[in-house]
């Protein structure tokens, strides 16, 4: 099972735009991550139909968070680009064959189902707990202290020292 | 993401095999689930690839569980049927573009991709607390008393009573 490869890309964007504090055009995003701007836009629409970004209009326009990084989650990313819906899906297997649970005793879920849910929300819950602050802290700290103040002097086009 | 749907057929298949004290035929836990032999075959294939199944040969021959259902976890079959790799899949989206972290630089995860590991590690080790004793304990406890016990009949093939 892959997780859309969009992700990465998403929070990568999530990440770079805690660096700046005006929008970022989509153009711009696409150049650093060096990246077809047309896939980009793919994720970027996912983001802001998922209302975690919004694009602001205009000469000086692009896509700025529309949270507080401390409040949009991994959890929230992986949704957003990668869908909503359980991994796993029960079909009612229960429910086939000579020793078929009749249908209207199935009023709650196949016990399989309902642990292999229970795993998920673990993993859900451990997405939840994470914050694009939390990643921007972690990325600052391992790119060393320039890269992201580079990265924000780059973005807002303004000339570096 | 989806999970394989072959996951939701092995498991059941494995509650099944709880059931039975002596090999049970493809076929017939195929006619049980009213499934093709063939779709099966591919699950049943895979559980015995990972150990956690095998088959006995001749003529009352058919598959039974290598361990104790006890031994056998969600994660085991998890992996077995949909692969045991990652789901977050990290392409090193950090080596690009004009703040590219140098590829020698880069000896360790991405802080991206290890909180996205972190995550999963959490429902890995969910699916590992659930063993198939527990799944075919509950799955007794919700389909009533006689079901399990209906069903160990007919695989045996004795006459109920
Ligand atoms: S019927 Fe779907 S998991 Fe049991
Ligand atoms: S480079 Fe892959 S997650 Fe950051």
């Amino acid at each position: 099972m892959k997780m859309s490869g969009g992700v990465e890309w998403a929070l990568h964007c999530c990440v770079v735009l805690t660096a700046s504090s005006t929008p970022v055009p989509a153009a711009k995003l696409a150049e650093l991550h060096d990246v077809s701007g047309s896939y980009l836009a793919k994720q970027l629409q996912s983001l802001a139909r998922a209302g975690l970004i919004h694009s602001v209009q205009g000469k000086s326009g692009g896509y700025v968070l529309t949270r507080a990084p401390e409040s949009i989650t991994l959890l929230d990313v992986v949704r957003a680009v990668d869908g909503p819906g359980p991994t796993f899906v029960c079909t009612e297997i229960r429910q086939r064959g000579p020793f078929a649970t009749p249908a209207d005793s199935c009023t709650t879920p196949c016990p399989v189902a309902r642990a292999m849910w229970a795993a998920e929300d673990a993993w859900r819950q451990a997405l939840a707990a994470v914050t694009i602050a939390d990643l921007a802290r972690d990325v600052d700290t391992s790119s060393g202290p320039e890269a992201m103040a580079g990265i924000q002097t780059w973005l807002t086009g303004e000339k570096a020292g």
